[in-house]
């Protein structure tokens, strides 16, 4: 194997496959990235076993011209090292080298290093995903459905299942939902799709974080791929495969009130930093909770009490309350995740009394919602 | 008590204090912030007892309308959450006022908190400084010959007085040196002073490195206030004292050496950045050890090998080399900190033998000095 490659290609090439690549993996194999060459161009793998990302680097680019092969080859370099060495290299060009036992020279300029390899015949096969059930959302949109749920995910292992997001594909609807089952996040939105089949499956919030961190911000189409234990995640040079869990996921509908026995309207940014604020003497106390009560004129007291410390309390002008007058107590770390979760200057929260779960809306939006379960205190 | 002041102006003074306060501190009191307000503004201290900041916020500033005294008196308030609360404050002016049994109502717009406060008399008193030995240093310039020194103290306990730098003043001129016994950083200056007196003291390198944090880059005058135990810095609104270190600081002048077998002329940049990707590997076996060989033509060979993952190698074109021919290893983390205490683009080495200590200074300057001790690799 051996090759000359523009080095800025290399390194965000090298940034997006190190995503999936642990160092406290124990196959030893997997500590490294798999680099084959062929006549097409370079591609790059990294992998924990859970999730893989392959990313591939074409000899040329809008007819800039990337990569050189003077032998095609490949080749597993330890990942750590690879990817410090190819951002401290001098040149703007990079020439990779294997030769005997798999030592692998990386020149540019006047530097020159030695890596000790491994072969890539040892390194263990990506899934072979059959492209049957395909469907595609743009990046900007995906990106913001899992921001807007994978936060609710449980990190307990007491019901693994609960660590994954609920993606649900049904009559050209895409939903997400995530829980913990002290909170619950839910995002949906129309998507293009070619066959009108249903899917239910729970990708790991791991993946999802991890996936999102590679994403940009353009509206480009990624193509998503499911099969019975893998979803395939397409982009322009990149593939991200993640293994689903097993299991199937609680139903969550029944979760959600429709009715409602106080409507609060609010402007985000106010009841957010007056939550803040409270936060930081009720996270002190066991459960981070606050306590928000209706008061005369649509006003909405937000307080908590830490006897040891202090106390706060704040007036919080709401833009309407509507029905019964309501003290609830609630975690704050719950309800800044939910609020930032949310789009639009001002959300709408339905209660229904100070022992039920509440839920949270953008105003005038149904494609997004939190639900809160209260916290009691008395 | 009871004071309204602009939060800017609070914020500000309470994170210069907070640099004072330890969260691990024996003594409860010291884990809060103590508030003195009189006549003139409000005083606020910080302490670790090793370290006390004392910062004053006056009722004007340059005609600017700063704090409203309604009633005089002192209190301490837990730091972390008085910090954090002050930060969050939702509008551009906070009230304070202190209640029965030392409870402190801490008030802005429509948010108002309550902290348990203590009886700021039984805050320790900080050391009463007589200002007769002082001497004055520009802002920037003492910011500079600590940033230069103070990397280069110990970090072990085994000889205490290595882990201060060793202020002297004589005839004019101060002189800051620190060394750890495997390298020595030095840095002289002429200094106005008043008086002719010879002082040489040690000042504790985790006090400097504080003091740092609070200087910003202009050139006026630091007040420097010398006792038998304490040093004091005296800036516009800002008091720092530190304790001195008992005992004598070794005499290092015998350390460094006056002749010279090879003498080698750096592009400080490109020597950096050779020795940076060098380390990379090296980092790996136990000392970090580079090593540096001289070739023909004024080329500058630094290599590495860690036998596990590999070997690295680069030629680095010197501007001169004088002397005998050289083969020396040495720690890449201490030339990297060399290099990055130095000024000035071009440098200059003065080898005297592959066991003998080495000397980095900036080419045509002698205000400043680093020293490494090399390393045995054979």
């Amino acid at each position: 194997m051996k090759f000359s490659i523009q080095k800025d290609y290399l390194v965000q090439s090298v940034q997006d496959v190190m995503k999936a690549i642990s160092s406290r993996t124990t196959i030893p194999i997997l500590t490294g990235i798999k680099i084959v060459v062929s006549d097409e161009g370079v591609t790059l793998t990294g992998s924990d076993s859970d999730v893989s990302i392959e990313s591939f680097i074409p000899k040329e680019d809008e007819d800039k011209h990337i990569v050189d092969v003077e032998k095609e080859g490949s080749i597993v370099l330890p990942a750590r090292f690879f990817s410090e060495i190819v951002k401290k290299l001098p040149k703007e060009t990079v020439e990779i080298e294997v030769q005997n036992n798999f030592s692998t020279v990386i020149r540019s300029g006047k530097a020159e290093f030695n890596l000790n390899g491994l072969d890539a015949e040892e390194y263990p096969q990506l899934p072979q995903i059959e492209e049957e059930n395909m469907f595609s959302v743009p990046t900007d949109l995906i990106k913001n459905m899992i921001r807007q749920t994978v936060f609710a995910v449980s990190t307990s292992e007491t019901r693994p299942i609960l660590t994954g997001v609920n993606w649900k594909l049904e009559d050209g609807e895409l939903t997400c939902i995530a829980t913990d089952s002290h909170r619950l996040a839910l995002r949906k939105a129309k998507i293009e799709t070619t066959n009108q089949e249903k899917y239910s499956i729970v990708i790991p919030g791991k993946s999802l974080n991890e996936f999102s961190k590679i994403l940009d911000d353009s509206s480009e189409l990624v193509d998503i791929v499911i099969t019975e234990n893998q979803v395939l995640f397409k982009t322009k040079h990149l593939l991200f495969f993640s293994r689903l869990l097993d299991g199937n996921y609680p139903d969550t509908s029944r979760l959600i009130p429709d009715d409602s026995k106080t409507d609060v309207v609010l402007n985000v940014k106010e009841f957010l930093q007056s939550i803040d604020r409270a936060s930081l003497l009720a996270r002190e106390g066991r459960n981070n909770v606050v306590k928000l009560s209706t008061m005369p004129e649509g006003i909405i007291e937000i307080s908590s009490n830490s006897p040891e410390i202090g106390k706060v309390s704040e007036e919080v002008q709401s833009k309407s309350v509507d029905g019964e007058d309501l003290k609830i107590s609630f975690s704050a770390k719950y309800m800044l995740d939910a609020l930032k979760a949310l789009e639009g200057s001002e959300i709408k929260i339905n209660f229904t009394g100070a022992m039920r779960p509440f839920v949270i809306r953008t105003l005038d939006d149904d494609s997004m919602l939190q639900l809160i379960l209260p916290v009691r205190t008395y």
